[in-house]
Formats: structure tokens, C-alpha cells, sequence
């Protein structure tokens, strides 16, 4: 399935694909923010979804499609693809070594080897990391599962918004977050062919698609500087071809920014409302909607469907304690 | 139904006249953690019920059975009960006053307020709340609803209960938080007769209900030092009624005592591995198996309830931002 045209095929067959290993993560809601709001906010929780982010689909669908005889696969990441990637793995007996940064936050490092993988740690840069990743590749016949700019992925990913029309009774639109663009990408293929409308939400400190896909051209990532741990990597090529071509067409996909105040804001009101942990970059689609508004977006009075993307953060103080 | 012997019959009919009011909360479960724990624990999410609390329930019981004419309740409350009174009230379109110290969580006040209710600010001792809420009863007219010592808070409460004994296929038993012992009393009501044990599970530092049932003597409480805020109240007279009539029964109610430091690895956990946002009282249940083991609770391979009583702290940091 790595060539061809991509098209809404690819998330089918990779929901059938899926059937019994992910979860079918619920849906939530809130009566008094879509009062607040304006607008009937569909919560798609993929915070709840095994390693507590949606990469546990795409990573899945990966392996059920590896070649015959591989008995390792490797990536680099800081994050949740590299916790997924064990985890699902650990699942097929397969060994994962995942190569991290040294200044990788405990917890994720722990998160994969909890999974069953073998961190192998390397300097920040991203020429680090690909050279650690090239030497694990050759020492080890690793085969690499790239965190996003991958069509066994971006199909795996897109699995959330196929749940997403099947739960809802009606929807509008469907807000989705874009670091990478996994889960942009996936989703775009998802609703093509639907009167669902895609809306992709970019931190403003990490602007690089919603600039990318305004000139028509795929600019680098920013450093890395938002809050949204999960939005920091660059749009990946495939995922810019994917999104670039329903961009702008009417009723089809458009895109917007956040500040990182209004991404802090809507992580709150998930914490308090829904009583959900959501990790920032999980938060962004809310945010879009609360800074932006939803008249301003088309949305007044629509069903909107929100992708929570991730529930993995550092551990929060618990109130009243004195672990802070 | 103020009168006569409590009964199951209580939480039976009570289940009936909230249907369609409190929700039903669905059950979590996390492979992991059974796997940690050594036996099948399911989570009946009450964090998620109306207001982040099961309060919702017995103080929308309690006004379903208001006497014809009152259109003001009142109550004393730094916490749940309050915000859960006012929001049950607003449904009805009844007017409702709660007390608070001025002491109280500005998040809580603001909880009570958002629905709808009144604050009128007292001391902060007992006595403070009781003329003050006096006070309101004498000026106001107002119908007086109990945080826990009433049979219609009781009934209300133990309807989570009885979901949870229709929501699993086998059950061994369950464990609930106690503080005020609304909730205790109501599932120790809602499991007479059926094969499933109750293990009520308290904080050391306020472990009133502990040496009340031991020594068959109901004591004061002690003074708040837990961390679970909930469960600082006393034992209440009919709760203790109730309780110690099947406390140290073969197969009836055991009760136990946890560690602070428990208490805050419990909401960790809960935290981390199920992504909800759990309060402490509401951990205190997980607590009590993770601090003294399933085996020595006679828990080992069995399927346990646990009541994850509410999910409301005080605004967490964002982990990342800067509003520490």
C-alpha cells in the first residue's frame, strides 16, 4: 500500500486491519461548554486509546502490514510513537529498539521500556538522531517505522475520524491537530467523499503547515518552542500532498492557529470539565474553537467533532500533596 | 421514607426516581494495573457523574421527594454536596443556599455558584456553619437537605451501587471511600442480599469510622488532616447505624485504613494509566488494595468494584505552562 494515489481506501481496509487491537475509544460531551461555546462538541477520545494516544493505530497497523521475516523495527521519536511502537511490538513478539534523545522527559523513556523496548539514547539534533537511527538500522536489520511520513500510518491514523462518523448522529466538521500530520492526513482520507468538513489546528509557535499549505510549498518545522509537545515535528511530504489537495476547496479543508494561552486554556477546561487528562497538544482543536469562536469558524449551532489526540503528561501534581 | 428499617428497598426505588436525572457512569478498566494489583478491578467513575461527584445523586433523590411547596433548599457545605445540591436544585427550579466557610476552595464557591445556587459565607467551625445555616432556615423558609445523615441522601447514593452490580458480569466486592458514610451506607444497602462483600476503605488520619465500628461506639471525627478532603467529615449517626449492623458478618463489611502517602500514588495511578481526573477521596478506594495487596484483603484473582467517588481538585498546573 506504499504506492498509488493516496485515497479513503487505505483507512478502510486499515480499520478491518485494526479490528481487535486498537481501541474503539469513546466519545464524550459536555452540556455546559457546548452552552459556553455555541456550537455541539464532540470530544473523540484518544486519550483513552491504548499508550494513551491514537499513534497506538498507526504504529498497529504498521506491523500487521511488516514484511515477512522481520523480527525488529525501529524509529526515533521523544514521544508517543515510540511508546505505541513498543507496545504493539511487544504485542506480535517483535523486538522495537526506539532512539530518543538524551534529554527525553523520564516518563516516555520509562513508557517504552515498560512496553518491552530497548531505548537507544542519542544527542538532540535531528542529524543525531537519524545517524543513531541509520546504526541501529545496520547493526541490528532493523526496519524503520517512521512516526508519521508513512502511508501504513497515515491510514492507521485516519481509523479515529471512520469511528467518529459511525458514533455520531450528525456531523459538521471535524477538528483535528497537526504536528506532523499522522492524524491530519489520515483524517482527510477518512472524511473524503463525506460533507464532513476537515479543520486542521496549528499551535502559532509551530506554524510551519498552515504556512506550508497557504504558498503552496512545504516549509521546515520552527523550533521547537510550543507547549504542545506533540505539534513541534515538521509536516511531513506525504502528509503535505495529502492535505495540500483539499485545501481550500470549498467545503473542503481549511486551517488555523493558536495562541499558547488559548491551548492552556482549553487543556484546563478538559481537565475540569470532562475530568479527562488530556496532553496539551490534545487540547488544540478546543483551543481553535474557544480563541477563534464559533461563529467566526462556520460552526454556530453545528456538531463538531474534536480529535483528543493524547493523554500523556508529566505527572501532575496532585493538589494538596507535596509531590509538586 | 424517613421512617422504618433501612433497606435495599431504599436505593431500589430511589435508582427509579433518578432515572433519567443522574447519569449513568460507565466502568474503566486498565489491563496494567489488574495485572500490578494481582486481581480484575473495575472503576465505576463517578468522577464523571453530574458536578464531578455521586453527591449528585442523593441530593437529586432528596428532591424528588421534597415536600409539596418548598421552593428553597439549604445546606452546609465546603465541597461536593453543595455544588451538587445547587445544581439539582437549579433543575427544578428551586432556589438553593449553601453555607460555606469563608475558607472554602474559591473553585468550589464558584462551582455552587456557576449553578445556579447562593453562598452565604460562615466561620470555620461546625458551629459557625450550623447558626448560619440556622439562620437561612429561620429568614428563608428554607428545607434543610444533609450532606450524608439522611435517609434520602443514603438511598440516592447507593444507586451507583446498584449499576455497577448490573454493569459487571461477576463481582466479588466492593470498595468504597467513607467519610460522612452517605455513600457507605447506600451500597451497604444496595449489596444486602446479594453474594458481593463491602470493604469500606478510610484514611488513617481520619479513621473515626474505623474505631466507630470496631468498638461499636460512634466517635467524633478527628481534626481535617487528610489529603482527601471528602472524607474529612464525621461518621453520620444513621450511616453508622447501617454500616454496623453487617460490620464483621461472614462475607459482609470489612473496613480499612490508608496512608496519605498511598492516597497520592492511588490518584497517580488513576491519573497516569486511565487518564481521569480523579480527586483524592475518590483514590482512596485503589489505595487501600495498592497499600495492604490483594492477598491479604482476600482479593487475589477476584473481580473488584471500586466507587472513584469524584473528580474535582483544584485546577492542576498544565505541566509545560507557566501557571504554576
Amino acid at each position: 500500500m506504499r504506492s498509488g494515489t493516496p485515497r479513503r481506501q487505505w483507512v478502510v481496509d486499515a480499520a478491518e486491519r485494526l479490528a481487535g487491537c486498537a481501541q474503539r475509544t469513546p466519545v464524550f460531551t459536555s452540556a455546559s461548554i457546548n452552552s459556553e461555546l455555541g456550537c455541539e462538541v464532540l470530544f473523540k477520545c484518544e486519550n483513552l486509546q491504548t499508550t494513551g494516544s491514537f499513534k497506538f493505530r498507526g504504529a498497529s497497523h504498521a506491523l500487521a502490514l511488516l514484511p515477512k521475516g522481520v523480527d525488529c523495527v525501529a524509529t526515533h521519536s521523544s514521544g508517543n510513537h515510540g511508546a505505541a511502537l513498543a507496545r504493539a511490538a511487544h504485542a506480535r513478539s517483535i523486538r522495537a529498539v526506539v532512539v530518543m534523545p538524551e534529554s527525553a522527559v523520564a516518563s516516555k523513556v520509562a513508557a517504552v521500556r515498560a512496553y518491552g523496548g530497548e531505548v537507544v539514547f542519542c544527542g538532540a539534533l535531528m542529524a543525531d538522531r537519524e545517524s543513531a537511527l541509520s546504526e541501529v538500522v545496520a547493526s541490528r536489520g532493523a526496519h524503520v517505522v517512521p512516526p508519521y511520513d508513512d502511508a501504513r500510518i497515515i491510514a492507521g491514523q485516519g481509523t479515529a475520524a471512520l469511528e467518529l462518523l459511525d458514533q455520531a448522529e450528525t456531523l459538521h466538521s471535524v477538528i483535528v491537530p497537526v504536528g506532523g500530520g499522522g492524524l491530519a492526513a489520515g483524517t482527510a482520507l477518512a472524511l473524503e467523499g463525506s460533507s464532513v468538513a476537515l479543520i486542521v489546528a496549528e499551535p502559532s509557535l509551530a506554524d510551519d503547515a498552515a504556512r506550508s499549505l497557504r504558498d503552496g510549498v512545504l516549509y521546515p518545522p520552527l523550533p521547537p518552542a510550543t507547549i504542545a509537545d506533540g505539534l513541534r515535528a515538521g509536516l511531513g511530504e506525504l502528509n503535505f500532498q495529502i492535505l495540500n489537495r483539499s485545501y481550500g476547496d470549498a467545503g473542503g479543508l481549511s486551517i488555523g492557529c493558536v495562541s499558547e494561552a488559548a491551548i492552556v486554556s482549553a487543556t484546563q477546561l478538559i481537565w475540569q470539565r470532562l475530568k479527562l487528562v488530556v496532553e496539551p497538544s490534545g487540547a488544540v482543536p478546543l483551543a481553535l474553537i474557544m480563541e477563534h469562536g464559533a461563529a467566526a469558524l462556520g460552526l454556530e449551532g453545528k456538531t463538531v467533532g474534536l480529535m483528543v489526540s493524547g493523554g500523556n503528561v508529566d505527572f501532575p501534581r496532585i493538589p494538596g500533596s507535596a509531590n509538586a
